[in-house]
C-alpha cells in the first residue's frame, strides 16, 4: 500500500500516520518527496483496506499495490483450472458451447432446442427455470419443472445442463437437478448466494456484474472460492455504458485480462452481451478470437414466441452456421469446437 | 407502443407484424410513412413486453409509450405518499435526517453516536449490523449484536433505527429489531428479497442500483409495492460513471425527475453518493436545495478508527455543522429540518 | 511517481528500471515488499509521463503522486482567483448569472431576453452566434450578425457578453464582440483552440468535456494558462452516462472537488446539465446551494418556437421565477445574487 | 416522428401540437391511446428537430424514426464504399493493416518501423507529426519535419501514409504530404474540421470521439460527406467507461452496427482501444474475426523509449507474431491480409 499525504499535511499528521501503520503491525518507510510525502506501507496483510488508511487524517489518498483476491489469483495458483462440462471440460483445448433457449417454455420447446444444438456441437444446455426480471408483471419462469425438464433433456441428449439459482434458499433444489449453478448478473454481488453456491459440489458460471470492474468480478468469485468450491467458470456478459445501439457492451479485453491475472476459465455470452441476434454470430467469432474458454447462446425454435429475450435469441438453422463459421476460427488459434 | 419496421421489410412482413398484435388481443393502426413504415399499437397491456414486439422478423425496435411501472406511478396515485419515521415521517415539510455510523461496531460507539445525532436533530438512526462487503476479507458486520444495539439505542434516544437486510432469510429477523428496513444497492435487483420486504409491514428504503436507470429503479420498488407494502423510500446514492474524483457520482436531478413520476418519497446519500468526508456537507446542502424529503449521513466518532467507510464519515462536529448549516437552506425552500 | 513492478519481474528487469529512472534525472528507492517490489520515484519532474515508465518491461504500472497541472493548482497559487463580468466578479461573494438565449435567432428575440434578465439580476447575457451542432442540417448560427447584436445588447442593458468561439481562426473576430469567450464542451480538448483563447486578453469560459475527467478538465485550462491567460472560469455542464432520464448527467461534486484543486472559480450550466425545463431551476438551486460562484441558463422568449434546445431552456416569467428562489439559498450559504 | 404527449395534457395542448407540426408542412395523425395520446408525423423533413417538436408545451418527447443521417446511409447508398490506400484498398477482401510509431520521432525510428512493417504486410504506415496532448507540458510532435519523414518513408517503401490533422488550418499542410487525413477521436465533433477535411480530395481516417454515439460517429462523418469528399473510413477505438482495466472499453459491436447502417468501411484501433500491449494480439484477432475492414496498429523498435504511449506500443518481433496470427483468421472468414 502506498499513502499518499496530502500537500498541506503537517509534520504531525504525517507522524501520526507513520504510527497508525506501525499500530496495525505493518512496516512505515516514509519517502520525502519535492513536494510531497509518501508513506509505503510493507508487510503481509492483504486484507489491511485502503479505507481505513485513507481514513487517516493528512491523507490524500491510499493505493494499494497488491490485488485484494488471493484465490483466485495466478499469484497464488499457475496452473490453468479446467472445469468439467458433461463429456468435457471448460478450460481445455475445446471449445465449449453452451447453447437453449433464454427460458425454459414447454417440455418440446426444450427436447427440440436441446437435439438441435446437441447435434450441432454442443457440450452444453442452458435455459432459465427460474428467471430474474426486471418487471414483476413479467414472466418469471417455470419453476420446478423447469428443472425437470432440463434434467430430461439431458438424459435424452447427454448435454450438461447450466441453469441459474437466483436465492440462496434455491441452492439445494437447483443444484439437484442441473450441473452447473448460473449466478446471474445482477447477483453477482449478492453474497449470500455466493457463499452458498460456495458450499456445493458443483461448478458455478458467474456472470460479471453489468457495472463491475475486473476487481469486483474476481472479488466476487473469490467469495465462492474461500468456501471451498474450485470450480468457477467467470462469464463476461456485457456492462452497462452510455451506449444505445446495443443492449450492454461486450467488453471482450476482459477475456485476455482475466487470463492474465486469474487461473479461472473465461466465457463470453454474446447474446446477453448484445440483445441483438443479429450481432450474435460476428460476436462469437470475435469471442473465439480473443481466446474465450465456452460460449452461451441464447437458441429459440421461433425467436418471435419466445417468452423472453426473443430479440437476442436465434434460431436453430442461425446456430448450425454460427457452429460451422467458429470452427475454422477456433483452428486459427490452435483451438478446436 | 409504437413498432417501427425495418426499411427494407416486406409487405408480408409487415402484414404478419399486424397480425401479431391483433393476436395479442391490441389495436394495431399501420401508418405508412415516406420512408418507413410504423405499426401504433394501442390497448391497455402495459405488460406486452416491448422485447416481444421487438422480436418479431422485420421489426427494427418497439418503442414503449407507458411506463412499464404502475402502482409506483403518479398517473396511478397523485398525492405524494409519506412515511411514519419515529416522531415525524419521510415525505412531509420537514426533511427527515437519518444519520449514524457505517457499521455498529460496540455498545459505546453506537449510544454515543445516536445521543449526539439525536441532539443535533436527527429523527432517524443508521447502522450496519449484516454489511454487504465487496471483499470476503473485510469486517462483515456484528450481526444479531448489532441489532441489539440499535434496538438499546432506539430505546435511549426514541430515534427511529434504519438498518440494511441482506437476503430473504434475515427480513423476519431484522423487521424485529428495526423501525425502516433498508435495501442495499447491490440488492436493487434481488427479487426475492424484495419480495419479501414487501410482505412485511415495516418501510422500505430502497436504494438505487449503482448503475440502474431510473425506470429499473421504479420498478424494483414496484416489486415491493406489488406485494402490499406501500411504504418505500427511494434513495439516490451515486451511481457508477468514469469519474475518478469521487467513488459515485451523485445524481442530483433524479430527485426532481423522481417526483414528476413517482408519488413516492426521495432520499439522497451524500455519504456513500461521494465516498469523501469533505464533500458530505457541501453535497447535503445541495440535496436539501434539490428537494430531497431525507438524508442519510455516515457519522462515526472517529473517522479514522472505523472499521468500515472512515473516509466517508463524518465525526460528531462535523455533524452538528451540518445541520446548521442545513437549516437556513431548508426555510429557503419553504421546509424545516 | 510510483512504479510497480510485475510479480514475475525478474531481478534483472528491476535493476533495469532502476537504471532507466536515474537515466531521466530523478532519484529512485526501491521498496522491496512481501509480495511485490515497488519503485519510488523522487524528483521535480513533474512532466515525466507515467507513461514512459508504464513502458518498461516488468513494469505493471506507474502510479504518478502529483497532480499533471501545475498553474491551475491551489499548490501553486492559494489565492481564489476572480474574474471580471461587466459590474461585478465571477469568484466574489455575489453568485454570478448568466443567462440568455441558446442561439442569437434575431435582433429583437435577443434585446427581449437581454432586457428582462438583466432586470431580474443577471450579470451577463449568454447567446450563441456561431453554433456546434451535431447534425450537420441544423441551425448553424448567425454568425457576425449574432456577434453584432449581441454587443448592441450589451450597450442596451451593460450586460457582460458571453458567447462561444468555434474555431482558432475565429477567435480574433469573436473577442472583437465579446466579454467572455466560451470553449463549449466538444471542444475541451481542441488544443490549438485552447492556446489560441490563452493569447488574448479576455476571459475565458472553459466548459467541461462531456467525458472529461477533472485531471483532463484543469490540463485543459492549463493549455490556456501557459499562454498567459490567467482569466479561465471552469463550467460543469453534465456528463454522459447511462442515465436516460435527462440529457446529461450534471455533477455537482465537481464544484466542492474544484475548489479543493484550484483557484479558478466554477461555473454550472443545469439547461445543458439536463436538458429538460423542468428540471432548471431545483437543479439551479442545488447548484448555488454546493457553492458555485455562477450559472448558466437559457432562457428563451417562446421556448416552443427557439431554433435550438427549446426543451431546455426556460421562458421570462420562469427565469423571474429562478431568481427569486435562487436569492434564499444564496444567503443560506453566506452569499449573494 | 412519434410525439408522445404528457399524461395530464389537456385537449388544447394536443389540438395546439396537432397544429403546430401541420405549421411546419409536416402531417400529423393523432393517436388516442388507452391513457396517453400520441402524434405520428409523417413527411420527408430528416432535419425537422426532434428538439423542436419536444419543446412543445404538454408534449413528453418526440421519437424520431429515421436516422437523421443521410449520405453515410445504407438506405441511400446500398454499395460498400471501398477507399484505395496505397496498393490496395480499405474496404475490400484483404484487410488492410496500418501499422507504425504512435509518433513519428527521427527519420531513422520512422523508416525502421516502416521498412519492418512493410515486409511484415502492412498496406499502410502510420505515425504522427502533430499529437492532441492532454498535457500541455508534453511532446507536441515534429511537425512539417515528421510529414516529410512520413513522405520519405512512403517513397522508401510503397506504404500508404496515415497522420493525423488536428486543426482546419492544418489540412492543406497535411494533406501536402499525407495519403489519409486522420481526425482524432478529441476532434470528431471539431465541425470546422470535418468541414475543411470535407472539402480536400484525400480520404478520411475519422476516429470514434470516446464518448460519442453510434448516431453522433455517422453524423460527424456525413459532416465530411456533405462537402463532397465521398472517401470516409470509420475508425472505433475504444469509448470512456466506469472500466479501469483498459485504458479504454473496445467496443467491437461498433463493427457489424455500422455495417447494418452504412456503406462506409470500418477501421479498428486495438493499440488505443486498450492502452496495453499485451491486449493488442488477442484484440486484433477479434477485430478482424468481427469483420473490420483495418487495422491500425502502434508499432515501435524500442517501446520503453517511445516519447509517446509506450505502454501500448508492440515492437517489431511482435508486429511479426501478430500478422502471422491474424492470416489464418481472416481466411476462416473468407478473407486475407
Amino acid at each position: 500500500m502506498i499513502v499518499v499525504m496530502k500537500p498541506e499535511a503537517t509534520k504531525e499528521q504525517i507522524r501520526h500516520a507513520v504510527e497508525r501503520v506501525q499500530e496495525m503491525g505493518l512496516k512505515a518507510i516514509l519517502l520525502e518527496g519535492t513536494n510531497r510525502n509518501v508513506i509505503a506501507v510493507i508487510g503481509d496483510k492483504r486484507e489491511t483496506a485502503q479505507e481505513i488508511l485513507a481514513a487517516i487524517p493528512g491523507v490524500e489518498r491510499a493505493v494499494p499495490i497488491l490485488a485484494p483476491y488471493k484465490i483466485a489469483s495466478l499469484e497464488v495458483k499457475r496452473e490453468r483450472t479446467t472445469i468439467p462440462l458433461g463429456s468435457g471440460v471448460i478450460g481445455g483445448r475445446r471449445v465449449a458451447v453452451i447453447a437453449g433457449p433464454c427460458s425454459v417454455e414447454s417440455r418440446a420447446q426444450l427436447l427440440e432446442v436441446a437435439h438441435a444444438v446437441k447435434e450441432a456441437g454442443a457440450l452444453g444446455l442452458r435455459g432459465g427455470a427460474f428467471k430474474p426480471r426486471t418487471n414483476p408483471y413479467s414472466f418469471q419462469g417455470l419453476g420446478r419443472t423447469g428443472l425437470e425438464y432440463l434434467a430430461e433433456a439431458r438424459e435424452a441428449t447427454g448435454l450438461a445442463v447450466v441453469t441459474e439459482v437466483l436465492s440462496p434458499e434455491q441452492v439445494e433444489l437447483v443444484a439437484e437437478f442441473t450441473d452447473v449453478l448460473q449466478v446471474g448478473a445482477r447477483n453477482m454481488q449478492n453474497f449470500h448466494l455466493l457463499r452458498e453456491v460456495g458450499k456445493v459440489q458443483k461448478p458455478v458460471l458467474l456472470k460479471r456484474g453489468f457495472a463491475a470492474t475486473l476487481e469486483e468480478f474476481l472479488l466476487a468469485a473469490e467469495y465462492i472460492l474461500t468456501q471451498g468450491n474450485a470450480h468457477v467458470v467467470l462469464c463476461e456478459r456485457g456492462i452497462r455504458t452510455f451506449e444505445d445501439h446495443t443492449r450492454n457492451t461486450l467488453s471482450l479485453s476482459m477475456v485476455p485480462t482475466l487470463n492474465e491475472r486469474s487461473h479461472l476459465p473465461v466465457a463470453v455470452d454474446p447474446s446477453q452481451g448484445t440483445g441483438k441476434s443479429s450481432l450474435v454470430i460476428p460476436m462469437s467469432r470475435a469471442a473465439v478470437a480473443v481466446g474465450a474458454d465456452a460460449l452461451l447462446i441464447e437458441v429459440h425454435p421461433d425467436p418471435e414466441r419466445a417468452l423472453t429475450d426473443g430479440a437476442q435469441s436465434i434460431n436453430i438453422p442461425q446456430f448450425q452456421l454460427l457452429m460451422k463459421a467458429l470452427r475454422p476460427i477456433a483452428q486459427a488459434i490452435g483451438r478446436e469446437l
